[in-house]
């Protein structure tokens, strides 16, 4: 294949982390391009190198890839962690799915006005209609589909710590979550991923946030 | 397998919309059980029938599948929709992927504060960001991946004439991409499809949106 993977994004997490995670569980090295001016953006476009004229934009086996879920699901099949048949991947996909929309509630909330009522309105959902499919799901068995790792375990890792930034005590009536994170992050990969000075990025600050509008040339608030 | 495809949704498009295309491209016959009212909600919550308390609900080979883009892979993966190959597969996946971005713009209308600027920003995205792409892609090929109708090719076909209906002469500056609707529609399923009496749905109306809002119990408009 065509020489190692490069991710064009922000230096910060948004769309491009489940990105980054799927990759380090993979076992994929990868490098990063940060874009980080509107220069950089508009030399992008007008490469074509951004099929929707969207990030994130992933260079992996001689392609450039757009689309987070078209990245995402390419990467969870070609390293064999997309479940071993249909009906696995279209759990796994029902997961991911859930666990995305989640996330994204998150995601978007530096952007975003009345932030206390959406993180009132997101802890409660995740308490309500998210966190409870994955505890039942999570009572025996060690992962989320067919006895394997997947895809959508490595989500669950990310969403639910994410989830704790926000709400540190919210997995504690989720047990067989909290064993499960437990798991997750002895694998030598995720573990390494989680110290200091790895490639996952912090929660966004105000740089962040300053250097997306600007690249897109938008103003705050989103509605 | 077990027994016929039964979908339950409002009767209407919204997100179900392009599950009834791509079950009729591949020739399967399906029922649909049509969501009325707040008790029948409230009944498939209680019956934990929705992972995620959300609908389009799509039951199929013994599941009850939930999430729009994982019932989609699902359908498309099984009736040989989804490209012989991984390579092929991600190419599906970012095309369907970006045009249900702006199918869902679109989607989100009759829920929508200030129609006439969000009209205007989806005809503008629709001309320099999306159709390009389709119109580029489809100059030579008749398909847009692998030489073969995929899941991607439907989604098109079903964006296209969701646009046409809001600016009937969009397709006038892309020449490729009306020829390609001219071959699709005359695929025996989807020409049958496009008639008067098929499970095809109408644009939404009031009725629609009154009966979305009420069985969710919001209130108009969304943001």
């Amino acid at each position: 294949m065509a020489g190692k993977v490069v991710l064009h994004y922000f230096n910060g997490r948004g769309k491009m982390e489940s990105i980054r995670w799927l990759l380090t569980v993979a076992e994929v090295e990868f490098d990063e391009v940060y874009l980080n001016t509107r220069e950089q953006y508009e030399k992008l476009l007008s490469d074509g190198a951004l099929m929707f004229q969207q990030v994130p934009l992933v260079e992996i086996d001689g392609m450039k890839l757009v689309q987070t879920k078209a990245i995402l699901n390419y990467i969870a099949e070609k390293y064999n962690l997309h479940g071993k048949d249909l009906k696995d991947r279209v759990m796994i996909n029902m997961y991911s799915e859930g666990l995305i929309d989640l996330m994204e509630m998150i995601m978007i909330l530096p952007f975003s006005a009345d932030v206390k009522s959406k993180l009132d309105n997101i802890q409660t959902k995740a308490k309500e209609r998210y966190l409870p499919v994955f505890e039942k799901a999570l009572s025996g068995p060690i992962y989320l589909v067919g006895g394997k790792l997947s895809f959508a375990d490595v989500e669950l890792l990310e969403c639910t710590l994410m989830l704790e930034e926000k709400f540190p005590a919210i997995l504690a009536d989720f047990p067989n979550i909290k064993a499960f994170q437990g798991r997750m992050t002895q694998i030598p990969a995720i573990s390494r991923f989680l110290q200091p000075g790895s490639k996952r990025k912090p929660q966004p600050d105000e740089t962040y946030v300053k250097t997306v509008m600007e690249v897109f040339d938008v103003k705050l608030p989103f509605p």
